[in-house]
């Protein structure tokens, strides 16, 4: 019998993370939500139940996964009774044994990817890291795991982390330097649409390269003629020069070894 | 009957650009290259004549393109005689007035991409910025740009060193953060290959959203708990940790507004 769901939480990667089990066919029973109108979305598209009191939460469920912000736990997860439900968050950086006060049986499903509600993803291409504290609930969360992702690991806590910081650098922090430029062009009147090809070609390269060995620029030429230009245009724009500055020493201390 | 080009320079964009010029039907007399070997490759590969000496640079051309690091524009061209001939550079941050020195007719070609010799590109994707000291030659490149590339407008120098400091951005740093990320990962054995579908996806987004709507992570989520357990963890990392909290610093001053 397929083993049956709340969500607690409703943001962007529970909304992918239960669309893509209830796609695999597993019953998604409520989603919990202290936002009335987040609940009601996700559990329509869901066709489940919704309530945005702790107190409703149903006990029919077999596993509850937590999808909401990491300073959230400890405000949600006390008033709910798990007993010893299969309790499972969806974490970078919170260790699998915050959870071991609420439920005896714990776990880890760790979707590797950058979610925003309105954007569709191919959920069997995003990495999954799985942990549970029994190797029972372990191989539970890897057949979990593989109903909806390719390329599904068994990943410890202290290891996660260093994967979510690199994700941080990866993701989060490219992003802002995209935001940043685009800041840029728009002092200028120049719209961002020109820079897509470069940025798009940018990731390419190290799908198929290393990273090391695809870098290009003023900073790992040690064109000091050019970064100084650089930072004397970017003085007084926000901490644009400071981040310049910074990134681009970064550059020349990692390449200088090897050039 | 078609313009005649000599490239100085063979490097990355040297080799994609004069290769373009050929593909479209210009012939390329010549290149000048320092270094025999890239020189040489180069002209095999657009079955053209090379040379290492500025005194037997060919009379013959048109064109002549100088595609080498801006540091090097003030060793190489004073021994070259240009006269009246068309002299373009591809520098995103040298105004074209530095070129008014050695010739009458100067322009600029600036194509908007990370070069990789070993990498094919598409050369008609990639968007070109073009300015010439008169209305003649800026028609004349404007032509010749169009014939590789489907995107060609028309940039002052003083708005151009804005566009290659937004592609340092978008293009220089970004990578640098893979390499961040590829070197974190590595320290916990863990393959940069889990990264890929997230880069990807990080790139595509943008294709579609704005970068700023596009932001997620602990700093657009104001979750400090998580940031002084990543800066923890970075501890003693290289510049790693300054380098995640002035980023993740930025991200607040960018984003707080808008919250």
């Amino acid at each position: 019998m397929q083993l049956k769901f709340v969500f607690i939480g409703a943001g962007n990667l529970a909304t992918h993370f239960s669309t893509a089990l209830k796609n695999a066919g597993y019953p998604i029973l409520q989603v919990y939500s202290r936002t009335n109108l987040s609940a009601a979305k996700l559990a329509h598209k869901l066709n489940s139940d919704y309530t945005t009191s702790t107190d409703t939460i149903s006990k029919e469920a077999d596993v509850y996964v937590i999808a909401i912000k990491d300073s959230a736990f400890h405000e949600v997860l006390p008033a709910i009774e798990f007993s010893d439900k299969l309790l499972v968050h969806c974490s970078g950086s919170m260790p699998l044994n915050e959870l071991e006060k609420y439920s005896k049986n714990t776990g880890v499903v760790y979707p590797l990817q950058t979610f925003s509600k309105k954007r569709k993803v191919n959920f069997l291409e995003i990495p999954v890291f799985v942990e549970a504290n029994s190797k029972k609930y372990e191989k539970k969360l890897v057949e979990i795991a593989q109903q909806v992702s390719n390329t599904v690991s068994v990943l410890s806590s202290e290891k996660r982390i260093y994967l979510h910081i690199a994700a941080v650098f990866a993701c989060n922090f490219v992003n802002h330097f995209y935001t940043i430029a685009s800041t840029i062009l728009s002092t200028q009147n120049i719209p961002f649409e020109v820079l897509k090809p470069l940025i798009s070609e940018t990731a390419a390269k190290v799908q198929l390269m290393q990273p090391e060995d695809a870098q290009t620029g003023p900073a790992i030429r040690f064109d000091e003629n050019i970064i100084a230009k650089h930072l004397n245009e970017l003085k007084g724009i926000k901490d644009y020069d400071e981040l310049y500055n910074s990134v681009s020493k970064s550059i020349f201390e990692h390449h200088q070894k090897k050039i």
